[in-house]
């Protein structure tokens, strides 16, 4: 065991996703060694503030600085589009190609049944319902082309097809089995741009 | 971009070693969804404390919670032998073992041209300056079993030799070419008891 702040800070480090043990006591070190105070105190401070200040959005579940997020309270939007994200990265990457105004839905995931993610383990009732209160005309699907997104997408189009909305998935412009998240601009504003209606 | 407070901890996590972007992302994420509030100050406390309570033993270069570290400040261990070591974990895993009751010495890492690292990088003046002042009788050299742990060893014991003084190498029973901090403490208490006198 370390001096007690030390061993503190590992065991705190321990606890987040992919860091493990050696790489805890890595941090730890470089933190205390190498780390001026106030690049320290910067990282402590970010922690505190993504806490305080950081909501996830009631409409869209996107992170969110306010009430709403910054789409969702941005009257400039269309609110009439809702383009059908797996989680907030895929925002980042559908703003960057700037052809889309509408807003986001975020389902929090993909239908994986081997990491036992059902339907119920994503927002997607919260997205009927948006789409039943909203006046919504179009859904644009544009969860990840891979296995589960697509199943995901098959699925949630199954679901609102009989609300007489028209559903759309963006075009297969980018390479199968990637990830939304690292597409170029280009690939992804020719996926939007070729969205073709999908039946469940 | 984020909403700033999610990208500001994204940027400040991307400063750590072993944490590339998407890391970062994947942990900014973790702290914002699925830690509690507690948890994550606690994260934060405990950034902010190891660098405002551990200093660095001005004796041996171990982590010092008070002015001196704890077997500095300890009146029972044994101020004539000191156990030469590259890092701090290794002072833990030369506890462990419970054979020792001597002192340590920090060097800070092992000589390595490859890695830029010379005699100079290290704390081995300090190391001369203590032998020299502290009434010292046996050096354990207890740098990693390996290549540049081992040529650490020979030319700090090539130093002392002139000294008149005990310089001791812990015993080959641990895997060459493996890691002192992962060693379990029978096969490092072997080591430790097989030591035997090196000449530079």
């Amino acid at each position: 065991m370390f001096e007690g702040p030390v061993q503190d800070l590992v065991d705190e480090l321990s606890k987040l996703p992919s860091i493990g043990g050696k790489t805890a006591q890595r941090i730890a070190f470089h933190l205390l060694l190498r780390t001026s105070r106030t690049d320290a105190d910067r990282l402590a401070a970010a922690i505190v503030a993504i806490k305080e200040q950081v909501a996830i959005c009631p409409r869209c579940f996107n992170f969110a600085a306010g009430d709403l997020c910054r789409f969702c309270s941005d009257s400039r939007r269309d609110e009439t589009v809702v383009c059908v994200v797996e989680s907030p990265p895929d925002i980042i990457a559908v703003e960057r190609t700037g052809e889309f105004r509408g807003l986001y839905h975020v389902l929090g995931g993909a239908i994986s049944p081997i990491q036992g993610i059902g339907p119920d383990e994503l927002r997607v009732r919260e997205l009927l319902d948006r789409i039943k209160a909203d006046g919504i005309v179009e859904v644009i699907i544009a969860t990840n082309p891979n296995i589960e997104g697509e199943a995901t997408a098959m699925y949630i189009a199954r679901l609102i097809e009989p609300l007489g909305i028209r559903v759309t998935r963006i075009a297969s412009g980018l390479p199968v089995g990637g990830d939304l998240e690292y597409a170029d601009e280009v690939t992804l504003g020719r996926a939007l741009e070729g969205r073709r209606e999908i039946h469940g």
